[in-house]
């Protein structure tokens, strides 16, 4: 019986983790905190269709006062409890198709995917802190690994790259913080997704990158603290530069 | 004959490297050109007797405007030539004594260690490629190395560690853009130097630091691109966590 928290859960991968979490019993998952900066109409309908076991929260992780506002909406809600896993997943993807050196997206990037989860990850430390699991997913992407940069040369996203780096970096930074307090903080790389932020001709429906990646998140423990993951996925392990399906931990 | 472009250079290693490359006959270093963002009356000492090889810039990382205008004064001072080498040097160290989640620095250190980086680098790109060397010097630290963090864990400085991670891969990104015209882009790092940045408990002067910087910064060629360098310090090469004085590459 546990609680969940996903950020950017209006669309993509984060409605449809907010989805799958939601068809669990009730027993396993108690609650879905679900946030959305805006109004998220499929959302809304899933929270609408779950009885209370979907909870919408609005939050922007741009903007450190609302995630603050979210956190006593979500500490309300708990009567008490902690927040048992929190899902960090809302991100942008921006591009410079004419090379880094036309890159003006970084400080934009930089804010949604590092700096937002740096605080929306030190807000809800306290409702942490009283959860039973402790786990903090962060979710990055293999493009991220600086390690295999040059693989991922073809896709123009500098700032998404860069960004994505920051975000492992904060991510172990928090893991060897709370290692002794019994937390588990990894980076997932949820694979090549089509979504709005994946696009069409992306590697697998959302449905699969959402289930593997739960497989992934509620499978871990303290031995995953501070690693970098990959899904796993049947038949795709051993396709070459998508070795991102493997199943296995990335180079930085 | 080569000209140099060194910033941050009103204190610490970047004086320090500024004074050596001046330090070369004029037939090695043609012109060494000095940015700060403030009056630095040891840089402007340096200047005046250097008669003409240093040349002092005002420069602001955290200001493109004053990047620019940087730029033309370098431009007009090198009568149609092109620049050589670009050490991208200026840089802050911030702490969080009291760990991650206390991080409220972590926008100030993006900007002047990554984001001022990213802005001088693409500024100086069409001088760069006039010049004859066409090498890019991003000075980090093994202390960025994300595979590293365990090991560097006791050092408060979440923000530095994370910044310097996203410029190892700001550093790649430029690596292999550049690539195919001839370019050399690497990480350096420069050791732990007694500086205002690395404290008076520093494994070496900032002299030593910045000798064993410059020898590595001569000696790349194109097959350093888009690597992470360490220098090499004898005696120091063996020394433990402190591998960092080995020469060689670091893991990212």
């Amino acid at each position: 019986m546990a609680s969940y928290l996903v950020t950017g859960a209006s669309r993509g991968l984060g409605l449809e983790l907010a989805r799958q979490l939601a068809s669990f019993p009730a027993s396993e998952v108690s609650r879905v905190f679900a946030t959305a900066r805006g109004y998220a109409p499929e959302l809304e309908e899933l929270a609408k269709k779950s009885s209370g076991q979907v909870v919408v929260i609005k939050l922007d992780v741009a903007d450190e006062a609302s995630i603050k506002q979210a956190e006593a909406e979500v500490e309300a809600n708990l009567d008490g409890k902690g927040l048992d896993v929190l899902i960090n997943n809302a991100g942008i993807l921006q591009y410079s198709p004419n090379g880094v050196n036309t890159m003006d997206n970084l400080t934009e990037s930089f804010t949604t995917n590092v700096l937002g989860v740096h605080w929306v990850t030190r807000t809800f430390i306290p409702l942490l802190q009283k959860g039973t699991l402790k786990k903090v997913v962060n979710i990055s992407t293999t493009v991220g690994s600086i390690a295999l940069a040059r693989s991922f040369h073809p896709l123009p996203a500098p700032a998404y790259k860069i960004t994505k780096a920051a975000l492992n970096s904060l991510t172990i930074q928090y893991a060897l913080d709370y290692e002794q307090e019994g937390f588990t903080f990894f980076a997932l790389s949820p694979g090549w997704l089509r979504t709005d932020l994946g696009g069409e001709v992306a590697d697998l429906p959302v449905e699969q990158g959402a289930k593997a990646s739960l497989e992934r998140i509620m499978g871990a423990g303290k031995e995953q603290n501070g690693q970098f993951l990959n899904i796993l996925i049947k038949g795709w392990d051993k396709a070459g530069w998508r070795n991102q399906y493997d199943g296995a931990t990335n180079p930085w």
